[in-house]
């Protein structure tokens, strides 16, 4: 593996809630996403899932709670809480998921990502 | 778990090379370190370790070959690889590692520091 960079990386997105797959480690995939406006709701029943905040904020809401997360934050959002990222603003977040994390979960909606998609080379 | 932030985490830490258990996520820590100067030859016979710069620059020896890495650059050392970071000067980083993993993975040298002391809370 080359270095990657991640802020090189993310120039390159041009695409709100579509996420990009940096490296792979053992069975996890980190990935980037720029974010913007609500997500779909939806629950990963057999994974958790780590979000870092790399420029931005973002609001997780996580059943009946809302989370704030500013630059630099960390949040693990537990396996089976439904969930949706909410950003009022453009924020770019660092994702790291177990490989067989389907990105909307339990649900397929118009925002809905294919892995083959998230790895297509950035 | 409530939010982290790299940011304060990282001001708290006031020795090189001594990580610190920033989120554990399945079978894997997320970590924070500062280093400085030359660390030891070590190699994790089973364990992918991936390495993200958060602030500064360092060199990562591996086997024959220096791979110069800058400020949000994320490299992948494979398992099995002799290796060694060395940071001119001062360098934040983050590693995600398995939490099988040894610190100075097949060598015990003063560098050396338990997982105990990496989950010391920060």
């Amino acid at each position: 593996m080359e270095a990657k960079n991640l802020d090189r990386s993310f120039e390159k997105i041009d695409e709100y809630w579509a996420p990009r797959v940096i490296c792979s480690i053992e069975d996890f995939y980190l990935k980037i996403a720029k974010i913007s406006g609500e997500f779909t709701w939806h629950t990963h029943e057999n994974e958790d899932e780590l979000f870092i905040i790399h420029r931005g904020q973002m609001v997780l809401e996580i059943e009946d709670e809302k989370v704030g997360l500013k630059q630099g934050d960390v949040f693990l959002v537990q396996k089976g809480k439904r969930h949706r990222p909410v950003a009022k603003e453009e924020c770019e977040i660092i994702l790291l998921e177990k490989k067989t994390t389907a990105h909307t979960g339990d649900v397929v909606t118009a925002h809905t990502r294919s892995i083959e998609d998230q790895l297509r080379s950035i």
